[in-house]
């Protein structure tokens, strides 16, 4: 398995338009487990997206879908700075999907 | 939904013997939605956790679950250190199983 752990800061005020457009085609990524946008508490503009892939190449795909570069297009506007990116190994847990 | 994110270091060399306890009871908590234990392959003994609940309540209340307080007990001196423990509010996504 493939895992990323990201943080992300939009355009101030636009933090829910951003987790719109990252949320629509979440669950129709092949090879994508789980893939969870969640925001951050103690920070008005952050968002955390937290993903695993059953590989790096099913994640490396994705970014060409015809529906992830569309939405990465619309993205791009609202986000004011990437702040983290991680990559892990995930080893197991609860609610890793099927991979659509 | 409330979500967490943690980077703990196991003492050098238990990685593993430590994501083996976390995982044990991972699809055992009532109310978790998501759960998943990640090497992270830039750093020897760190550990990354990623969790969604239906609530805080819930995580809660896991803490008092005996299979949970016992993987404690035991994961306890397999822990190095806390190196990031953030809290989240899960907006939605894919991979959020049903609570058990």
């Amino acid at each position: 398995m493939y895992g990323l752990i990201g943080k992300m800061k939009a355009v101030p005020g636009q933090r829910d338009a951003l987790a719109s457009i990252l949320l629509e085609g979440a669950s129709e990524m092949p090879g994508c487990l789980s893939y969870v946008v969640a925001q951050d508490p103690a920070e008005a503009d952050a968002l955390w997206i937290t993903e695993v892939w059953d590989s790096q190449a099913s994640h490396k795909a994705s970014l060409s879908l015809p529906s992830v570069s569309d939405a990465i297009s619309r993205g791009k506007p609202l986000i004011a700075s990437f702040d983290q990116y991680i990559e892990t190994l995930p080893m197991g847990g609860h609610g890793i999907g099927p991979a659509a």
